[in-house]
């Protein structure tokens, strides 16, 4: 099958790619899916990766409860027997893969092996584009499930790249009226049209006001400017991960009482419910898109700083024919 | 008067040393006072501080409301006049002094000024040597000020030092049976006689089973230490600053979604109440007692990795005849 994958730390476009079915999980003929930041540090080395990239997806299931139906699946495949999975953290579960990431073949691919448990059925009213931005809204919708937002007043986040955008627009859901500081005024300008308080990072003053940052940035620097806007006891969400150490002075946070929270995958229904009531603006995130074919191009352009989603498309959705 | 100060990044003991009272503050003349790990940290360059070192000490109030009584002081001293202090948050107070830490002389001295908000009187059933470990029992405190311990299952303590000991004591005291990791056989035996168990370091396994986790060890490589031991979605407290920076990976705090809580200075009244009340054993703690005037010797004692807390002695007590 056709297949985008990291080999010895090379990208690679491969026609004719052997997959490995995973017996216990459903095959998912994939349509499209979506480039994400983490795939971008996963060629820079991130988590040492190799196989099938690709996280952000939407296809049809060919077997099991879903089949025929389009279906979006959670990355986190549990191993359900640890102590994490009977705790109710199979995100968390130690024996875990994770797909496109981790020991599991992702979804720049013909088909991909998800667990039934992972499957989400997509209603109609959310679009194949849409589709592919459940697994990110989810990651952003985690800030609510993790933190109860009414103890926060003024909200900052820092990136206005796609998972700062989405988190910026979630905040906004919940009436949180965050400011959104980056670096692109493009994007800046993407977002103050939905209604959002935008500055670039350059014009921000040294006031430290905020009670919640969110750092959206994916960069080692992400935390150092948390720290010049964030109040003391305030509160700094990291849902950025990025390939290599850094070196932030971590003294801020116990001089200044800093509550540090690690945020990731988060709750697909939720994404989910909020695509089909039209709540989150997605579609003027798709920049570019390219077929699978062309995926070494893709992710050029993916790295570039104008763009936000980068889809790739692998299948024509012909499922209403099925 | 008779100091010990950091001048130049050097460590003096200066017979003679010309104070600068504070006016709007109480003199108070210092007894004893004990040296902390951070005043060993500031003598490798934190902070860049200079002037007299010291911020734990008992002395006798020379005027106000205290006068002629034992007192200890709250070492952050607040403007009073800026949106901190206003939200009752003084001791992140951006315009404050830290005695003996920034921008104000400390206790290692015959004299010290402390604003009157600062002091609490210290109760005739607590000694000078207990007295002074109020400012780092309250320190421990903070745990339980800050966080709601009941969340908190399988607790573990970083670190066999003085703040180590302290914080487990304290997390005893509420119940929560933790388990002291160090280094130093001789200072884990002295945990374990107070009924506190404890591991050697070099014998902990990997599984991770905690879901608090205090670091105060001191030392970069306790957060490394804390990811071993942490479960996902679990707790860590930092307590510890240090002397330049360091290279933690971050990326643990995102994928497993921990929660870092800094935490410094606490609550005077809890670690008063509880020293007067003997539910926390201090006098254990002190290993070996200085003269000021051997200050110098006392700092490189202190230092030994067999030493806990080392009293220097200012003055006699003899506020029984005033």
């Amino acid at each position: 099958m056709k297949a985008t994958l990291l080999q010895d730390s090379q990208l690679l476009y491969e026609p004719n790619y052997e997959p490995v079915p995973i017996e216990s999980a459903i095959e998912v003929e994939v349509l499209q899916a979506g480039i994400c930041e983490t795939d971008l540090q996963l060629i820079q080395g991130y988590m040492g990766f190799a196989g099938v990239l690709g996280h952000e997806f939407v296809g049809i299931a060919k077997s099991g409860k879903y089949q025929g139906q389009r279906v979006a699946g959670e990355i986190n495949c549990a191993c359900g027997d640890c102590e994490c999975c009977a705790q109710s953290l199979p995100n968390h579960c130690p024996n875990r893969t994770v797909i496109g990431i981790l020991n599991h073949d992702g979804a720049f691919a013909e088909r991909v092996w998800v667990p039934e448990e992972n499957l989400h059925p997509i209603p109609d009213s959310v679009s194949d584009d849409q589709a592919v931005f459940v697994e990110p809204l989810a990651a952003a919708f985690q800030i609510p499930a993790q933190l109860d937002l009414s103890d926060f007043q003024n909200v900052i986040v820092l990136g206005d790249g796609r998972l700062g955008n989405l988190c910026a627009q979630v905040l906004q859901g919940y009436k949180k009226s965050p400011l959104v500081i980056g670096k692109h005024p493009e994007k800046l300008e993407r977002l103050a049209k939905l209604g959002i308080d935008t500055e670039l990072l350059s014009e921000v003053s040294e006031t430290r006001f905020s009670d919640l940052v969110v750092d959206c940035t994916g960069s080692p620097s992400g935390l150092t400017t948390a720290y010049r806007l964030i109040k003391p006891r305030g509160t700094i969400v990291l849902k950025s991960t990025y390939a290599g150490d850094h070196s932030p002075n971590l003294a801020p946070i116990v001089i200044d009482e800093l509550n540090l929270v690690g945020s990731r995958c988060g709750p697909f229904p939720m994404a989910i419910e909020a695509l089909a009531a039209s709540e989150i603006d997605v579609d003027r995130l798709v920049t570019s898109r390219f077929p699978i074919e062309e995926s070494i191009k893709a992710f050029q352009v993916a790295q570039q700083k104008d763009q936000l989603k980068v889809i790739l498309k692998v299948k024509d959705n012909d499922s209403d024919t099925e």
